[in-house]
């Protein structure tokens, strides 16, 4: 039978909440769909530092490169900086595997609260690809006559030929799959004038080799009003590793979905092991009560398996979700409802 | 009698329809206030290059430095690229005369079409304040390895002690001036992690020197959107020169006035003449036909009497504005109604 070995780290906040119900569903969908999951249990977390001085331990890495995929909760806590939790656990395992794509629905779910006026399922519905590993996310940078009044901060971006080919390649692969067959470039090349033109030059030639596929470009700051004014215009949207990450709490936003969306962090060459989390974080204001939305792992889960090759697991996941919430199934509270996390866990696991 | 010289840049596409109605509201306000206005008109613009090689003359700038305060339309035409065109006579004007605060009211205005469900004028009245001059829009990058596998693009980010903190500060002041006394700072440090850092510390410095003021703070995925989930959350929100341009797209988004919505760039120590535009651009696809709407413009004028010091007079052209939305005065197309672009300002320089 088909066994897949999964490195599971809950991480912090509702992370260790989420991850068992994310779990649970996955295990109800090997069961039905005849495969098996493999667990290796990492409790590396912003506890973990406090205890160690360290979010994993040293060959952290390296236990996580023998898995074929990794399940991740949320990073971060409050009273850990930043540049510690997230640079310490998540950052390094989206560079070290080299998981360059980041992949996030933007869909419209029965039952969510869009903030838009008159938006309906078929309104909301397409992929937000994110350049994952380098761009604005620097680590080339400096602080210059500290202390003064004539100091300075800087930053280098940096895009690749290699890094930004492969990432609008996916895209357009992607759109291929998709019956509109349709991507949309963020750009800015306007105001941020080399690097930003340089995408735009990749993106129109790597168009060329697609001519089954329908493109746009946009610049940033209009395709955000685009994307509340008319999202319906999006299929495949492609951008760099800091529009990715705008557009992609954007999106969900808009589809009333930023409680329950999944991402994807992607090597689609398979020569390191992918990691798939969802988009909120760790949520301090409400964890440990157990009333927090479990939807968002569980989703996350199902990207999880189609990325390992069970896609009808993988829709049966999504299926479910869509079911409960189309069926009044049982809601957490930021869906208007009464149940606890382990309640729609539960009620997913039984759909599946 | 007060008297200010004013140099007008119709520029492109519809800014030469938009632009004389702007004056005509204008000058029926100084009738109105007892100053006057001297004009000074310049056909600046893409077809100047055209003829020219160049977007303004030799001495453009020169000329346009006698002036009080520079009205303009709109910039850019198809054929002409941005970086000639833009980087030939908007981007010279807001740096050579340091400019470096851009300022955009978002304001749910009566009559507008919100995008957003069940939000009304209270709901949405924000400025967003971005810097100008530095930042993500830098002179320093370059292509490497041309043409070869190897090749990369890159750009470096500034930001200096002093082009921070005379943002921050022209944010906590505007602040002072408003009920609420709030302001957002948009930051990344979790992903940009040497300028975006400095950007928070100063941030925090300077909200020290302003206990009156409150503040907040989030990383521009999640602010945004919270733009579409909570935009009454928002009152002076400040972003950097890239931050601010995409936030002050996506707030008229919101608010429904991307149309209408107009900006500032101003020289707050006014060594300099500050300019003013619509955040609208030269609309190529209805160029020429006369039923652009031209609120955008007349409100940027009101903006431009407000930095003069003609504060009533600005006042009372937003409330004309208000009025003939409120009331059904004349729409343009984009606004559901029939009007051309003079009738609209025809009646807004009679209610005014
Ligand atoms: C035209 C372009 C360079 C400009 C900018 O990004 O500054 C525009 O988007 C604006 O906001 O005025
Ligand atoms: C946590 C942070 C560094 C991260 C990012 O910007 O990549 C987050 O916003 C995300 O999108 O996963």
């Amino acid at each position: 039978a088909r066994n897949y070995r999964i490195a599971v780290i809950p991480g912090d906040g509702i992370g260790k909440e989420t991850v068992p119900e994310g779990l649970r569903v996955l295990d109800a969908a090997a069961t039905r769909f005849g495969f098996s999951l493999k667990l290796d249990h990492y409790d590396w977390s912003c506890e973990t530092y406090q205890k160690t001085g360290a979010m994993m331990p040293p060959d952290g890495l390296d236990r996580l490169r023998e898995s074929d995929s990794i399940f991740l909760g949320a990073v971060g806590w409050p009273g850990v900086p930043d540049h510690v939790s997230l640079w310490g656990l998540l950052i390094p395992i989206r560079r070290s595997f080299d998981q360059y794509v980041n992949l996030r629905p933007c869909r419209l779910m029965p039952g969510a609260r869009t903030p838009l006026a008159g938006r309906t399922e078929a309104d909301i519905d397409f992929y937000v690809v994110r350049e994952n590993t380098e761009g604005e996310y620097s680590s080339s940078g400096g602080r210059h006559f500290e202390g003064t009044e004539r100091e300075f901060v800087s930053q280098l971006t940096v895009m690749t030929r290699h890094g930004v080919d492969r990432i609008l390649r996916y895209a357009f692969e992607l759109a291929r799959t998709r019956p509109r067959r349709h991507v949309t470039s963020a750009t800015k090349s306007n105001g941020i004038t080399f690097t930003m033109p340089y995408w735009d030059e990749r993106f129109a030639l790597m168009a060329q080799q697609y001519p089954d596929v329908s493109t746009a470009q946009y610049h940033i700051d209009i395709l955000c009003a685009h994307f509340v004014q008319h999202p319906d215009w999006f299929d495949v949207v492609v951008g760099s590793n800091l529009f990715g990450d705008i557009l992609s709490d954007l999106g969900p936003a808009v589809a009333g979905s930023i409680g329950i969306a999944p991402s994807a962090n992607i090597n689609p060459e398979r020569v390191h092991p992918s990691m798939f989390e969802p988009v909120h974080g760790s949520a301090p204001d409400i964890a440990g009560r157990h009333v927090c939305n479990p939807i968002g792992q569980v989703w996350s889960g199902a990207m999880m398996l189609e990325h390992l090759g069970e896609k009808a697991a993988a829709d049966a996941i999504v299926a479910a979700i869509e079911t409960l919430l189309r069926e009044g199934g049982p809601r957490t509270r930021d869906m208007g409802g009464q149940a606890g996390t382990a309640e729609v866990g539960r009620a997913l696991a039984e759909i599946v």
